[in-house]
């Protein structure tokens, strides 16, 4: 499984690919940021945003789009240009048919380092060891992304039988 | 100067395309409601808004795009999906070259009915006066969209003699 992994942000959307499957070891694909210039225009930045996304779905054509879930308890200044530019992110993938997973920021820190409130060394630490680098990737957006993909890829199996659960009860459901 | 107006909103994107200009009456060119499914996942919504905001810039072809600026002080449980939502209006415009807008519900409510405390009905009286309707436009999202156009149409001079003074005042630094 290929899992573009995208920490949103409008100043710093981190982008990361990682390929693997739960229980063997991952590859790294590719790591970076996606950045736009805070003194823009809002309009230009989310079509900056767009552009650099595109890049990265032709390049390494992932087979998920694994997104960070933007919750509005967090930053009041940040939260609206996060959610903006995760926005983006999910409507490019959208637009191509590749499926969107959402993970919250306690989902992801707990599947790559056992606790959900993990700080960023901690992640970047697990990250670097997960993904056998020399060095945690900067900046810290890129290593959260890359997270995201771990998490989505260790996380997929678990959710995918849940989700056969679900369709063959509902399945039943229909012909009982 | 022709104006598409939106209301942010992923299950009831209010649109309205309102023409005209200051000081004289103004025309309703369009008015309507993008809808998607709120079953459906995040990213087909957001690719929903996206085909439904560029059938409307390729009907009306409007000059400028004023949209709702979106508070995260607002109801936590929808104020994500509004910011998506505009995100995507605003990212339709903006790779098309069409400038945006961008005005707060006060502004709004104040250039239409002279309160930025006015409540819907009161908007979608002066909105049904202004435009010389026979009945209010509804739902109210399609109203608040006319009345974001409205609101720029008015706003507009004020603002380009604001930019205009901002800009000489800056030549004439440079220059001296």
């Amino acid at each position: 499984m290929r899992v573009l992994g995208v920490d949103p942000g409008l100043t710093r959307c981190g982008v990361g690919v990682v390929e693997g499957v739960a229980g063997r070891p991952l590859t790294m694909r590719g790591v970076g940021v996606v950045r736009t210039p805070p003194d823009a225009d809002l309009g230009h930045r989310l079509v900056g945003i767009e552009q650099g996304i595109e890049r990265w779905l032709d390049e390494h054509e992932p087979e998920v789009l694994a997104v960070e879930r933007v919750f509005s308890q967090h930053n009041v200044r940040t939260v609206m240009g996060t959610a903006q530019a995760s926005a983006v992110a999910m409507l490019c993938a959208s637009r191509r048919g590749i499926p969107v997973a959402l993970h919250t920021p306690s989902e992801v820190k707990a599947a790559v380092t056992g606790s959900g409130r993990a700080d960023k060394a901690q992640v970047g630490a697990m990250v670097t060891r997960l993904l056998r680098l020399d060095a945690p990737p900067k900046p810290a957006d890129a290593a959260d992304a890359l997270a995201l993909a771990i998490c989505h890829i260790w996380r997929a199996p678990a959710q995918n039988r849940l989700q056969q659960a679900v369709a063959l009860h509902a399945s039943k459901g229909r012909t009982a």
